[in-house]
């Protein structure tokens, strides 16, 4: 992720950072993935088949009860490391600008990603996940059990997205 | 939600409402919806016809740029009504309790909810969205493109849920 904005990008008046909190969010655990820096990152959980290691806090152990029945999760976690100021942003994989709420960058007001991931195992409080694209030791906000009903939309379509300019080029902010 | 657990409900030692944060959310916005109490929600966004508005403060508004390319999103909210501290729950629709982690109930030790929205419109900082089924007035945290390259597992089943007893039962917690 950028240290400072680029070319054409456009940061807000004040960092949400250093806002007064409307809420409070505590770490459940973290995230242990290869990946230690964002050069090493896959650019996305589609490409991260390899498998990462969920560690939930003992304290919250018994929330996992019915967990090992899911196939695929969704994890909430919070990139620790983003800056949360930049509001229009210019990946590398595209020529214009995209306001960051159209993007999956890390970089946004509330640093909250989220990946759909394919359940491998569950022992004790440790889940095992393909699917992940995250820094190692990230931290753990959320395990949401993943309903096709309400969460798969295969038509789904994100108009910029097709139309970019640089497809190959690699990014951290997708 | 429920107020009091019920029977076979176990609660954390300590609420995390009462912890003390390891992050920060800022509120980005709201949503106005149709249903001012729970038991007036759809039972999940696939119900939820309706439409309902995502009001995003102004400040935000760049951060909009390209939304409008997306048919479908995924809205971050806070479930500002909801315990933190019921870790493990007896949903109305089931006679055995799961862990908060295998439910989409709004009670988990950090109430972010997400839904997969389709996208009517965007007109200066309010969308146009069908598939929520949150409170109005619900605080907003995020709004992301959905891509159904990693977002689209219709495959995926939740095996405690086609066991459930009760599939008929209304319930707030899912």
């Amino acid at each position: 992720m950028p240290d400072s904005a680029r070319a054409g990008e456009k940061t807000l008046a004040q960092d949400p950072e250093d806002m007064p909190a409307d809420a409070g969010l505590v770490f459940i655990g973290h995230i242990t993935t290869l990946w230690q820096d964002h050069h090493a990152c896959p650019k996305s959980g589609t490409q991260a088949q390899d498998t990462c290691t969920v560690h939930l806090d003992p304290r919250y152990q018994d929330g996992l009860k019915s967990v090992e029945s899911c196939s695929h999760l969704i994890i909430l976690y919070w990139m620790h490391e983003a800056r949360r100021d930049i509001i229009i942003q210019a990946p590398a994989f595209d020529s214009v600008t995209h306001g960051c709420f159209a993007l999956r960058s890390p970089v946004r007001p509330n640093p909250v990603s989220l990946s759909v991931v394919e359940l491998i195992s569950v022992n004790g409080c440790t889940l095992k996940v393909r699917g992940l694209d995250c820094l190692d030791g990230t931290p753990l906000i959320d395990i949401k059990p993943y309903f096709p009903s309400n969460d798969s939309v295969p038509e789904a379509t994100v108009g910029w997205h097709k139309q970019r300019s640089h497809p190959d080029r690699r990014s951290t902010d997708l």
